[in-house]
């Protein structure tokens, strides 16, 4: 058994998919989940995602052989700190977070003696939705996990991490901490910033009720990962702050260029743009594996 | 028959659909093609979309009763003025553009006595796919058909136009040229710049390949947009520039603003901006026709 006692802390939307995934993959023995909402347990019990529950993070913890932080980034630092006394001498301990800089700090501040055992992941995968109830098994096959470990990582630990998140059926690839918080800042946080922004400019209009009435499935599709949940959100810009605002400057120079040139009627500024924009979008589409 | 011989120039994703729905419907006898690329027009032939085609446009409304001029908004001024004189006293002529001023304004000066008998129209309803084999006879079901009757439009030619749309299950609603330009550049033009501008934004970066294989499904739908045809959307963009310019400037304040936000480490401000656009997003996806 890869696994012998699993600890989730935070079984939602991705706690609750990997919890699913690894009893699929029948490589856990029990599984422990820990939470703020009862409700959202007990649901979680009786979906058979856990075995059983603690509200306690350091009851949570006990005996567990790997323990899974998956909560928002801002309630990292706190939960590691919670846990930091109660883990096994031999825990590995992970997390599924967006950014990772700024996990890997709060790690190391409050994690004492067992962050050398802490190995820093980020499945990509996901959807708009949030909770244990949103959960499937299936959420991490042919999906991209980053694994970004540090120089002084446990090897053994390290091992363990990418085995569990192979068994998912997802593909591991390993980066360092900053490569990572670059690249997703770029790939995730900037859209999701502009897609918040954009639903958010039209909804302040006066006409905004019958706007969104005529809106049609392109506005559906570019618009729905502005439904994602707020406060994950707000922490992920707070978490990779430097990284987002350098790709909000580069994207405002870019819409820039393209105002400008619709503003002067430059229709092969304005192809040139597009086109360039459709070569490269038709390209990523190639990718199998997203 | 409420058509006796439709012709439809430019046979693509939306005149194709459109022939398929009408004939489906029954409501159709038969139907000429035109366009310049033969092989989408025998492609068309070969698929049952169309009757027969021609290639000089004065040709393929010969006799006919409907004419739907489907093509690019940049060929709107030429195709007018193609098919003015070879038009039937009796024909009822309307068009597909997204834009709708710069329609009415061409067909105003190159229509000349058959312009009474022009009902503007726009069906909001597309993919990012282009030409006839990507055409499909449920397109327009439950979607959007927004007529702009000018106050000398013919009202036995609108009350026919209406009725054809009718026919592809679409739910057809009237407003002014003006309205419709300006919730057209909120809900659609808006939009397509933005994925255009982002997806070019990463393919100009050092990392551009990395980055897309980084990228997950909440990216693959927010761009899919920027993966639609070019010259269509550089041809939106000169012809409705004033409302697009006048969004564009709505929503760099808005970006500006959110930009501020992550800058001073804002919390709650971000937050704040995150959950208006997530009620306004969730708010619109319960709306059932769109």
């Amino acid at each position: 058994m890869l696994i012998k006692r699993l600890s989730i802390i935070g079984v939602g939307l991705i706690g609750g998919s990997l919890a699913r995934a690894l009893r699929r993959a029948g490589v856990c023995g029990e599984i422990v989940g820990c939470g703020r909402n009862i409700s959202n347990l007990e649901k979680a019990v009786e979906l058979g995602v856990i075995d059983s529950y603690e509200t306690v993070p350091a009851n949570a913890v006990n005996k567990a052989d790997m323990v899974i932080v998956a909560v928002p980034l801002g309630s990292m630092a706190a939960m590691f700190a919670a846990i930091g006394d109660a883990l096994s001498p031999d825990a590995v301990i992970s997390d599924v977070g967006s950014a990772k800089a700024s996990v890997v700090e709060d790690a190391r501040q409050h994690l004492g003696e067992h962050f050398h055992r802490f190995v820093p992941a980020h499945p990509i995968a996901g959807t708009e939705k949030s909770g244990v109830i949103a959960s499937f098994a299936e959420l991490f096959e042919k999906r991209r996990v980053i694994i970004t470990p540090l120089s002084d990582t446990d090897s053994a630990a390290f091992a363990k991490v990418s085995s569990m998140w192979e068994k998912t059926g997802a593909v591991v690839e390993n980066m360092s901490v900053e490569h990572h918080d670059k690249v997703l800042a770029a790939t995730s946080h900037l859209p999701h910033l502009l897609a918040y922004s954009l639903v958010d400019t039209l909804a302040k209009m006066e006409t905004s009720t019958e706007i969104f009435r005529f809106a049609a499935g392109g506005f559906r599709d570019f618009t729905r990962i502005a439904s994602s949940n707020p406060r994950m959100w707000r922490d992920i810009c707070l978490a990779n702050q430097k990284a987002i605002l350098d790709m909000l400057a580069r994207f405002n120079d870019d819409l820039a260029e393209l105002t400008d040139a619709v503003s002067s009627g430059d229709a092969s500024r304005i192809e040139n743009i597009f086109s360039r924009a459709k070569v490269a979008r038709d390209n990523f589409c190639e990718d199998k594996v997203v």
